[in-house]
């Protein structure tokens, strides 16, 4: 039960304020989220750590000295928004490009990468770190598809302590993955949580039982069973995560281990600690040292009744980074060197970027992608009751929406910013964003994301060429596959995609774009078409699987009518 | 619910042993619960803090340089018994005597004072500080009085930064009394917590209802009110506790407190950052600067729903204190200096003690001490039924069982001690124990209480007076005094001890213990018997009130039973 809360829909916000109240030195409140109070040193990479609320101490808890430079706050158990994490992303950065650490889900991912795509097309190098740890999740070969619990702590630790000590962006990346690699948890489950102003918790496990391997959300594990002693949790536990026990080397893994008892919530310190005893005990006959170990709560889930092992197979370097100073309001070791930290007077804030200066070429560039923008919009004006329809068969019915409120969003935006006085690549990053912001859901993070990677191929100095174009749809279409993670099969967008892109590079000979594109968009109604006789398994109709035979992905189905569009346009 | 357990019996032992092994370098497990692993340095305080377990962090979490020397942990919510407390004591002091902190309950005033008795007789020099900062537990002009909650967090937070600060025994005393004195507590709860194997909450609290000021166990509170929202909660809260707010003053309060929002364990760090956001605003508006603001989990009650709001109202004294770094399991603060604290090679352990050397004619007095307690014995088989009987009538019967127990042990530990060599002090101190131990209960620390004085009375190498055995007996009441905190007219073994001893000071005239015993002894019956027209408030009759009525206290009767053998065989 969650019992304190204003009005729900502000609960991630105050919780939020409130904190940033109780740790004045340590977090301060910008837009979508928080970061140190005080300048990044010019140069160090900035560790921008996030997901939804109601992870506590997870991730806002961890920002400071030796870990994290910001947090992005989502709502509970919600991503945060592109536009959160890029708000966070600006304000951390101080010229050492930015380490996005989260964990692996689909919305943190689709989100996270949105921004990247955004930070990137201004000139920030970013690298993307998801933390994979759970053993249930997938196979030992798919590591980095594991969804991520409790290893966040040590692999942001890990890589705070890197960034700390000096690593510049290629080194934190290095390391912040062989960390998650070299990571694994595995934890069970007694009872769900509710959110605030619920009545009812999000799962249940039945009484006297317990959910082997249940996700922190109530994602599926592997087995409902008896609960079984404090031992018998321990050494189910330890036996899973020992079974990805490394072979040992002289230089690297020598059987010592950073260990991680984690409480969900409702699961007491002392529950924690009767188990850490049994945990001990078994690490030690299996010949393994445990290093520091943490036994306590580290990522939460409200109320949720549960616990997690984990442990991070330590070599010399990781251990190093591991044990080393770290200095946040809910993590602390040692004693973080006294370097200055000078209070930052200023914050970035949403808007407050002055629009580049732009040349007159490609101000013109800038007006006819405005022009394109004002036909999709148009289009999708025309178009959305009928995507609606065909969403609703076996979907939420709400991508013929979607599509309206975020080219419109788009066409608004690239308005504004060419009477800003904005270059191509500036309008094209404000429009994406624009659409994100204005859809919502997939389909607009999707296609935002896709606009502001088609960004990066004009310039704010320079006109464009035939070729520009085709670039263009070709990076949208890569940030596409990128952030959404579907790949062909899958009832997406990008059955339509792939198949246009492989058509585009076909056709196109160097001069006629919009005949390339014309062509190349035939082929995508086709396969827009064919998506009928797929079973979705994955975006928005996947729930509801079998009810989706027949009709199209209706993605797929607005890609291809675009596209044609375009080319019709450009001709 | 609690989940994780073994053997419930074992439970606090198992979380004990769990978290020394995860803080290996802040705790080491000794009899009775924990302490630093380090040396504590020649002459310094030792700052020892405790009470039952199911309160993580609170005590065994705050054991580390700026903070505690060790923590006895008893059994789930109950006092550790004066055996505990006293081992921890002596493997914490080292030659600066011992500050006892805990929060002011019934059991934990008679095991700690029992072991300070103890301490005291071995010339070991012992403060006790009872915290007290639940408002709803009593009038202002009562603070000391109060039940303590989480205002067990500043006051030994404060005390220990004071002695890791160089103050001496006297000073530390000073401070954390002061600490006390300043400390205002306030709580709401919405549900009870569930016992390792129970399958009830120990207490409920209706759907929708809160606990207006309930303690953290359960006991009552002002009165249930539906819940309100977080930030009308914040304002109960506030509003309550500065109503205590003292007056300002150039050299004292200043308008600056220490705040801490304290959850019982279910409600999580989410909420309470809500809560804190709105605490942090009223105060701001009374002109209030939190200093340092703590908000999490410190003092829990397992899986409890609830919460309070601490005020420390501090002066310059209180705030460096509270400042100052601390480096604990489970707290945390800046950087403790880098003093050399080398690792302990041996502990104290029970039984480790060897025996003072002794006179013969301290031996000749201790033979005879072992002969009363020998009658005693005797004695208590004898009205073992009879006494059962009585105490059967409101309490729970076992006040005969608990004498015979407690005589038997403690005639048998003097029969060890004379074979050891003891002399009677040394005898005296080992029967109390024994006594206790054997017995347990109230009846049986008393008594053990009684006895480890009253050895402060005797020498291991003198004889002794009629006067010793006079004075002997008048320093067992007033440890049962001080140790019980009954007054005349709670029915209890006080109504007759008052007496005895105003009439025992009256007949003794300097050279016939005897005579002044037994006289004393008539004057205890009759007031024993007299205990049958009181309705009892206090001891072990009290839950049946009215019951007790027409029947006399069995402890009274014991108490004036065994004065009147003593003055026989004496005689």
């Amino acid at each position: 039960m969650t019992y304190l809360f204003n009005d729900p829909a502000d609960f991630a916000t105050d919780a939020v304020r409130g904190l940033a109240l109780s740790h004045p030195d340590h977090i301060a409140v910008v837009h979508g989220g928080v970061v140190r109070p005080t300048a990044t040193p010019k140069g160090q990479p900035a560790l921008v750590i996030g997901g939804g609320s109601g992870h506590y101490p997870a991730f806002a808890g961890w920002v400071g000295p030796g870990m994290g430079h910001g947090a992005p706050c989502g709502n509970i158990f919600a991503s945060p928004s592109a536009s959160q994490v890029y708000s966070v992303a600006r304000n951390a950065e101080n010229g050492g490009g930015v380490v996005l650490g989260f964990g692996n889900y689909a919305g943190d991912v689709l989100h996270f990468g949105a921004a990247a795509e955004k930070l990137r097309a201004e000139g920030i190098d970013v690298r993307i770190i998801k933390v994979s740890d759970d053993i249930v999740s997938n196979t030992p070969e798919n590591h980095r598809d594991r969804r991520g619990i409790a290893g966040d702590l040590p692999v942001f630790k890990i890589a705070g302590a890197a960034i700390e000590a000096g690593a510049d962006l290629d080194e934190a990346e290095r390391i912040a993955w062989k960390a998650n690699d070299a990571t694994r948890s595995f934890g069970v489950a007694f009872d769900g949580c509710t959110l605030p102003g619920a009545s009812e918790a999000l799962f249940h496990v039945a009484d006297g039982q317990m959910g082997v391997g249940l996700g922190i959300h109530g994602e599926p594990g592997v087995r409902d069973e008896p609960i079984g002693s404090a031992d018998e949790i321990a050494a189910l536990l330890v036996e899973g995560v020992l079974a990805e026990q490394p072979e040992r080397a002289a230089d690297g893994y020598r059987g010592r281990a950073a260990v991680i008892v984690n409480g969900l919530g409702t699961v007491k310190y002392e529950e924690l600690f009767v188990v850490y005893a049994k945990v001990a005990e078994l690490l030690e006959d299996a010949g393994i040292t445990p290093v520091r170990p943490e036994v306590g709560e580290f990522i939460t889930s409200l109320d949720m009744a549960g616990l997690s092992l984990t442990l991070v197979f330590l070599d010399e370097e990781l251990e190093q980074h591991w044990l080393a100073p770290v200095d946040t309001p809910a993590f602390h070791r040692g004693a973080t060197p006294a370097v200055e930290r000078p209070r930052r007077e200023t914050f970035w804030e949403a808007g407050a970027d002055e629009t580049p200066e732009s040349t007159e070429e490609s101000r013109e560039v800038a007006t006819r992608i405005a022009g394109v923008l004002d036909l999709f919009e148009a289009v999708c004006a025309r178009e959305e009751a009928e995507l609606g329809r065909i969403d609703a068969i076996a979907g939420d019915g709400d991508h013929g929406q979607g599509m309206a409120y975020g080219t419109k969003g788009a066409a608004a935006a690239a308005k504004t910013a060419l009477a800003d006085g904005a270059g191509a690549r500036t309008l094209l990053v404000r429009a994406g964003e624009a659409w994100s912001e204005s859809a919502g859901g997939t389909s607009g993070a999707l296609w935002g994301g896709a606009l502001i990677a088609a960004a990066s191929t004009f310039a704010d100095d320079a006109g464009s060429s035939p070729r520009t174009i085709v670039e263009a749809v070709d990076a949208g279409i890569d940030a596409v596959l990128r952030l959404g993670g579907a790949t062909e099969g899958d009832k997406t967008m990008v059955d339509a995609a792939i198949p246009f892109r492989a058509a585009l590079a076909d056709a196109f000979t160097g001069d006629n774009a919009s005949a390339a594109i014309l062509s190349a968009a035939g082929v995508a109604r086709s396969a827009a078409d064919a998506t009928a006789d797929i079973t979705a398994s994955l975006g928005r109709a996947r729930v509801l699987g079998d009810k989706s035979l027949g009709t199209p992905d209706p993605g797929a189905i607005s890609f291809s009518i675009l596209m044609t569009e375009l080319g019709q346009h450009l001709a």
